[in-house]
């Protein structure tokens, strides 16, 4: 299943980060920008070009050091849809690149209408008959507050494609609070039983490793619910967001982590594609540093977990 | 406001319903899907072509007689960026023919990131000092499970704009009890607490007719939520969907109206894009058969809820 490919290259790698490729315009160095500019102007197609070459480059730096990336699906939509096809391009330059991608889209839907997401996301296009594959990353972030049925036709395609998904659980914001933090009736909060769920739907998706195909997200800024909800998730592979820039550091996500230093994968987006900025590098060199930084989490990560090992159960 | 634009159309137009744009390939006449297969192949970029014509005819045909349409972003992702562009082109044809756009994208995540979407589906996207629209609609669906946080920069973009949008509350799929219909410990359900989010949320955006600038989205599924949310949430304007193929019937979503007729909009897709195949019509005639299906749909609802009146409050 999926994610046996992400714990693999975990281990391999001895590096249990993603790097998030949210590529705001005023990340990228300018002589990158006046570039796409100067062939299409201050236009879509000259903002998702800019992006593209970032994105490229950072991936060519990273592919050594991190297991995966993350493309956070919002920073492309908004260059419309020459800022989709940046997305397309860098999923597929990734992949060719030996990199696992989740796209960050958080998407949600009844039934049907997942099947789309599902088939844009993980799975492919049937075009009267002939398979395209619209963005064919191996992990798509959703939403589960539309219940199972919403999130039934995923399975499905993660089972025939060897594809993943991680659930929103508990997110890294601060007022995630408002609805996840929902005391139950029973006394459980609202995220344990989305997190719940997650085993639940998991079921249909074993991996050789323990973890299922139903992964969660569960924020950095968070270490009190990140440690109940490792405890009690023992199949749920945790994705975890908001390291670095939004806050969290190597000791708020070890708690996120069994006793193998495996179950669960850091993203950090800002703190690498901005390296070259904080750390005043030149803006040719805008790669080297978000390497430097990358090996620098996963310096800071491993030290509290400890070596990462492969092991069935 | 934003939804002050879509109410007064509504009155115009008496009639309180919108058309979902969801084109699968198989709703689409084979004329259309040869011709673009003949320019295109059996590529993504066919299949966008079909459907941008195929939506072409269907906002020709429904702009007199609807006030508003609904794409359904994940029937264009999933052909890809050519898709997202038949999805751009769509949008600029219905607002060309005097149409209201409501985008379903059920987007969500946090702040920084929903600034991100926010730019794209209703305000506009700063490259370099220039202004560009990525996608440019008049409301957006969106997803409230990570809280106020992540609702704040869309607020703040329809202020700016006059736009709108639409918060999940209680969805029209049978499993939507699982997580929405969670009972707390004060005795509340989640999608009343959602619901009651919908009013503090849509105080930034107060209309002319008492509906805010923040709607909810109700099932015709669940007509007892409905008359228990539309008594509850005085200020909150309810999208409706669920109509039609999905089971909801003319007494099912009258609840969701108020005294004036006003309050809601109830969608339908396929009823009315597949209208042509369950009348049996000529494929040429399938832009016809989706105006009678709209028509017919219209008169089922007034006939329950009277004359549409515009009351200031």
């Amino acid at each position: 299943m999926a994610l046996d490919r992400l714990i693999e290259a975990i281990a391999n790698k001895q590096n249990p980060t993603v790097a998030g490729l949210d590529p705001k315009l005023e990340y990228i160095p300018d002589f990158i920008r006046e570039k796409a500019f100067a062939r299409y102007g201050k236009t879509l197609e000259g903002a998702a070009e800019a992006i593209l070459e970032f994105n490229r480059g950072l991936i060519d730096a990273l592919c050594g050091i991190v297991p995966a990336v993350k493309p956070q699906c919002a920073y492309y939509e908004m260059y419309g849809w020459p800022g989709m096809r940046a997305l397309h391009d860098t999923i597929a330059y990734a992949k060719g690149k030996g990199l696992f991608v989740i796209t960050d889209g958080k998407r949600n839907d009844i039934g049907s209408t997942m099947q789309a997401y599902a088939a844009a996301y993980l799975g492919k296009t049937n075009i009267a008959g002939k398979s395209e594959e619209a963005f064919g990353s191996d992990a798509l972030t959703v939403n589960g507050y539309l219940g199972s049925d919403g999130i039934r036709p995923l399975l499905d395609v993660c089972h025939a494609e060897d594809k993943g998904i991680f659930v929103l659980v508990k997110t890294s914001n601060q007022s995630s609070d408002e609805i996840q933090n929902q005391t139950l009736e029973g006394s459980e909060s609202l995220y344990e039983v989305m997190g719940q769920y997650c085993e639940e739907w998991g079921k249909n998706l074993p991996g050789k490793y323990g973890y299922s195909g139903v992964g969660a997200v569960v924020g950095a800024t968070w270490p009190a619910q990140l440690k109940e909800l490792r405890e009690m998730l023992t199949r749920t592979f945790f994705l975890v967001p908001g390291y670095g820039a939004q806050g969290g550091g190597p000791e708020d996500v070890a708690p996120a982590f069994d006793s193998n230093g495996g179950g669960a994968v850091v993203n950090a987006s800002r703190s690498i594609l901005c390296a070259w900025q904080k750390q005043n590098a030149a803006p040719e060199d805008y790669a080297k540093a978000a390497a430097a930084e990358a090996e620098r989490m996963r310096d800071a990560i491993v030290a509290k977990t400890g070596k990462i090992r492969l092991v069935r159960r």
